[in-house]
């Protein structure tokens, strides 16, 4: 089959990739549409280790599923931990952190860049009616979004800000609006900050942002600027939510952390059940992050843009 | 009156330091028994610029307390943020972290190594009757412990680990055994983990600790390695309280905070009331940490001898 192929930090387009076979208790899906994620790219900078087929965002039709016919023919997205389920920490009720887990296109497993990928029957969520694949494909990072009201409790009078409006950013800020909190989303360019405010949500230059005011501050820029912009944003007893990987070792004075006793919540994947709802109901909206759409022969090229920055999101057509 | 007085890094004991005369809600308080922290010796050490009066662990009877003649000759701790009560973090009831606090000792406002201090009415807590000085000395870094409490859930089934026996950690890992949960304290050297393991605590060196299985780590060292060992023992979703301060950047690499999606808890003051209650029913016992006894007059040599690396409590007799 066709699919983007990474090895060594280099992306090619492959046409020799063997169509993924059925599996015990696994499904292959044939892909409509992929979205690159920032993760895609930090694969290709080599922050993390990985050979294969990447790409994790997608919406596809089921062709077969072992075990579970019904879901043959289906529209589904697909949650990206497998898990083995036997585990101390499968059984302990954290999946998504087993200690053996492959995840789609990152770890262990082939993922979406291509025209066919295989994921646990378990792990497949069938699309809702009348949802288009281009808003379904951000299933996954609305999920990852919704992950934090999974780990913070977010009450309707808090003060909430994102630092960040990029990709993760917009839909962590559309997600939190929907709570009905005191939300600011805090970025350093008018640009992406614009497409929030057309969407009714308060947004500000970094540099007006008010000292130790917010209940909760969510860091979506993953660069230590952004992170000194949160120290600075929370109050005393305030949440930090890391939403972004850093990567090297970001330098940062802890000793604030302790005599103001700031709780700092790393975050990662969340609940695609909410996230598909929320697409359905039209709550979150988030077409207008799509920038350009590829056909999945032009994978490397779309990877190329994807790396500009203040891109937002680029989808592959694989069909 | 007499009293050790720090300018610039250096201690000297003088006896014309003015006796605090009564103002407007406070209280003047005859100190008998004070005890020397870390944080004292890190004003020393100049990491947070103060001149006056150090101390703020004592045990003392109110001589005079304004508006409220019922506390006089009552024997007496005190919890050490005077605060505002009008700004908007008091009004949020967040007294410890008032915006205009004074802190006994440490910020703005004499402390406890001399004949004589002043202090909030508010701030008085009577000492339970029996309880005897060398153990109330103990209530503020008691509750400062107990805070731990106050922020994280610990269940009676949850692997708990504290890392560092020393003062601090020692008094968190008593108040910590008290919830039944599965504790194991963790150190480098044999000789502050006898005393733990003397009352039943389990304890273990740092090399021996298996990796990412505690659900809660409390790093009480203060220094990076002490965080690394924090970083290595807890489990995926788990969380790790800095219950010392750092000083300077501790270089720390978030990544793996949010892949594990750590949760990252700073804790300082903690409750008096429940303290003092664990110290009047011997639930605590902090009397074997006492190393030594020194008079006021001899206070820059106890300073000496606080500062020995391992060095436990020290106190001074103020009568």
């Amino acid at each position: 089959m066709r699919a983007l192929w990474l090895e060594g930090q280099r992306l090619r387009l492959r046409d020799d990739v063997p169509e993924p076979s059925l599996a015990p208790g696994e499904a292959v899906v044939r892909v409509s549409v992929a979205g690159i994620c920032n993760t895609d790219l930090e694969l290709v900078s080599g922050y993390y280790p990985y050979t294969g087929v990447p790409g994790h965002e997608f919406v596809g039709t089921v062709e077969a599923a072992d075990g579970a016919r019904e879901w043959s023919g289906r529209r589904v997205v697909g949650e990206i931990n497998a898990a083995c389920r036997s585990c101390a920490t499968c059984r302990a009720g954290r999946p998504t952190h087993c200690e053996k887990r492959t995840v789609l296109g990152i770890a262990g497993r082939d993922g979406a860049f291509a025209t066919h990928l295989r994921v646990p029957v378990s792990n497949l969520r069938e699309v809702p009616e009348g949802l288009p694949d281009e808003a379904a494909v951000f299933a996954e990072p609305l999920a990852a979004a919704l992950e934090i009201q999974e780990q913070v409790p977010i009450a309707s009078g808090d003060r909430v800000v994102v630092i960040g409006p990029g990709k993760l950013g917009h839909l962590v800020a559309q997600s939190l609006a929907a709570t009905g909190c005191g939300l600011l989303v805090v970025g350093r360019r008018p640009e992406p900050l614009a497409l929030l405010a057309a969407r009714g949500i308060r947004t500000a230059l970094a540099d007006g942002l008010e000292p130790r005011r917010a209940d909760v501050v969510v860091e979506c820029t993953g660069n230590p600027d952004g992170l000194e912009i949160a120290c600075r944003a929370v109050r005393p007893r305030g949440t930090i939510v890391l939403k972004s990987t850093y990567h090297g070792a970001a330098r940062v004075d802890l000793a604030p952390f302790v005599v103001d006793e700031i709780t700092i919540v790393g975050s990662r994947c969340g609940p695609f059940g909410p996230a598909l709802a929320l697409l359905a109901r039209g709550t979150v909206d988030p077409r207008p992050l799509v920038e350009a759409r590829y056909p999945l022969e032009e994978a490397v090229a779309a990877f190329e843009h994807a790396a500009r920055p203040g891109a937002r999101k680029i989808l592959l057509e694989c069909r």
